[in-house]
């Protein structure tokens, strides 16, 4: 998942990588040992704009952040705990939100309305708010220019922290744009609990700003879940500090065009590492479906194929047993034609016409044993087109999502 | 899943439990080693009907057993492989599946449009139609009242064949119904891949068969897929011999309804067999959704929750998360309000008005270690209901799947 761009470079670093950003990760007692509270501030109030996931069972943190979003476009600073979801607790899950955002809009000095706060962990249990209050002054004492910390105090099930940067030429100057993600779980709708803060230096319209992250996002972050939306918690958060010191991007032309694609860059990297980290997870499959009657048949099929659970255990057997993508196609509601399928794994096509091509599977089957693998399935109906990522299913996933709470 | 009706009386038995049946199943050389070819004849041209995936990529014995059905109503013989399923080998696939049912016809001396043919197994690769045609006169000469052998045959992944039997009393005297059934997928959409075969003693026209057996595998085999259509190969078929005697069942009144208790309940007990026989499943779980916004808001909050990695790890490692009930109802698309949901284990309600109590928590999570678990979901907005079933999902899951061809 790679963005061309000659006006994108990507850059290590993370949410402090542009002007006007700090952040801190603690540990506040949810979890036993890990840090579990993490805080990404702006040095002023900052445009915002945020995308959520549209579960009817969404968290309390959630609702609080859209309605502040809609109300201002503006925000200065967000805090995010992990090891506890606040969802699915009643009316206290709101008390327990505002709790948080409220001590840390008094040790920074700032507005309450101006700080965002979510939640990601198990569901259903009420958030010990007690003891992210107690260590806000902490948290803020603990706010400085590395950006590693606040990535590992999202962390719930992944195995490592996700951060990424570019910076991006945007005509009269250079903009930075950096983020940090949590998100290790199968990349399916029901446990694609994911979160992410995204941070830039370029000045922009909130209004603007929504747009790109939206444009961003649908080639992103949604490609690697089916419906995008779909845990209690999901979020992308984007802050733009304006720091850089040009003039506002404006909603068309090149200057907006490079900060999308900057932007698309920063969430395809840190998508990619969600899927890389799903859990349990060996090897990263981009699912490719064309020729499909159309973009939404296409998207259909892609999206039948990647959370195929019969799909998922093939690709963590690396075994070439064709015949289950294109069943997962040929149930997935899209116009399908069985004698016109055609499979790749790679460049090699071991199906053609919907019949196997023998000879040619001692070619892809090594492909299939790689890290990365790309699968191409062409319905060779239309110019339909749709691609999108997914992880195999391992032994691991069962062990990890068995004994969650324990 | 029970049928309570005074009239029918489960017994011990199968697919020749009904007078006028014989069966047999061998080994012909598609599997290294097991039996792998199976056979259910009726003396003489009974009324039949089958049910069949709706999956856009068929395989060629559902498209010719659908076309024969359609044309006559009437079969005398069903022969099933296992080990190859016969689906996705291009035009071939048909040749392969009339030279099965031509071999059958010959070695029997009746009309090759009174045979249908059956096949499951690895998909994508030709039939070793050879193999079978040249093993026919000793499956044949094999047919006996034992019912064990064939269902044996037609198992793939199952731990164990599935029969089931019971006597219905119809008023002016007494009728068989025995079947079996091959299905240990996860009852998921995409590898159901379940077949089998019911015979009956009673008489009756096809399309009074037709709509009977469309009634028993709503309730029954329906409930325990997303689809219940989406394997290249699912089929159900029921054959009804007339040879109890009796006057045929007409459509309604109180002989059908006892008729469709019978089938009703061999199905039922055939379709629990398939979910306790999950590829590696250790539990059985009844997903109940009550209380919605209408039926079919049930049915879709329940099948979410059914087929959910999450709930069914959950399941699997016997650990109360409620939240991942919640979640998947949330996320299902049927209408949800997050603050009435009541959640119970048993008859313990561990979530009331979207909050858990506690203090129940200790009486519901022994319950989740039994290998038969009772989960509801009331929505507290309606009167929709449904009632479904699945399984655990476990490492062992894995194991098979990513491991199948080898």
């Amino acid at each position: 998942m790679a963005v061309a761009s000659s006006r994108v470079t990507p850059i290590d670093g993370g949410v402090t990588s542009p002007r006007g950003f700090r952040a801190a990760g603690i540990h506040c007692g949810i979890k036993s040992q890990a840090p579990d509270l993490a805080l990404v501030v702006a040095d002023r109030p900052a445009a915002a704009a945020g995308m959520f996931t549209q579960i009817a069972t969404r968290a309390a943190p959630v609702v609080l952040n859209e309605a502040k979003l809609r109300a201002a476009g503006r925000a200065q600073a967000v805090v995010i705990n992990s090891g506890n979801a606040n969802a699915c607790v009643g009316a206290r899950g709101y008390d327990d939100a505002r709790a948080m955002t409220a001590a840390v809009a008094v040790a920074l000095g700032i507005d309450e309305a101006l700080v965002l706060g979510a939640s990601t962990g198990v569901i259903g249990r009420p958030l010990p708010v007690d003891r992210i209050v107690a260590a806000v002054p902490a948290l803020v004492a603990a706010l400085g220019s590395d950006s590693a910390a606040a990535a590992r105090a999202i962390m719930t099930t992944d195995a490592f922290p996700k951060t990424a940067a570019a910076r991006v030429d945007v005509g009269d100057g250079t903009i930075t744009i950096g983020g940090m993600a949590k998100g290790a779980g199968m990349i399916h709708p029901d446990m694609a609990t994911m979160i992410a803060v995204i941070a830039t230096d370029a000045a922009l319209d909130p209004a603007v700003l929504r747009a790109a992250l939206r444009g961003a996002v649908d080639r992103t972050f949604n490609c690697i879940s089916v419906d995008g939306d779909t845990s209690t918690s999901d979020s992308v958060f984007v802050l733009a500090s304006g720091a850089a010191g040009l003039v506002p991007i404006a909603p068309d032309g090149e200057r907006y065009q490079a900060f999308l694609a900057g932007l698309t860059d920063v969430a395809a990297r840190l998508a990619t590492l969600i899927v890389r980290d799903g859990e349990g997870a060996t090897r990263v499959v981009e699912v490719r479906v064309t020729g499909a009657r159309s973009d939404a048949d296409a998207r259909l099929a892609a999206r039948t194929i990647m959370t195929s659970l019969l799909v998922k255990t093939m690709f963590h057997g690396a075994e070439l047993n064709w015949g289950r993508l294109v069943a997962a196609a040929g149930r997935s509601g899209a116009a399908v034609d069985p004698d016109r399928i055609a499979v790749a794994i790679g460049e090699h096509w071991v199906v053609e016409g919907g019949v196997g091509r023998p000879e040619r599977y001692p070619l892809a089957e090594p492909l299939l044993r790689a890290p990365e693998v790309r699968v191409t399935v062409d319905l060779g109906l239309g110019e339909g087109r749709y691609t999108g990522w997914t992880s195999d299913l391992g032994e691991a996933y069962v062990r990890i999502n068995s004994g969650y709470l324990t």
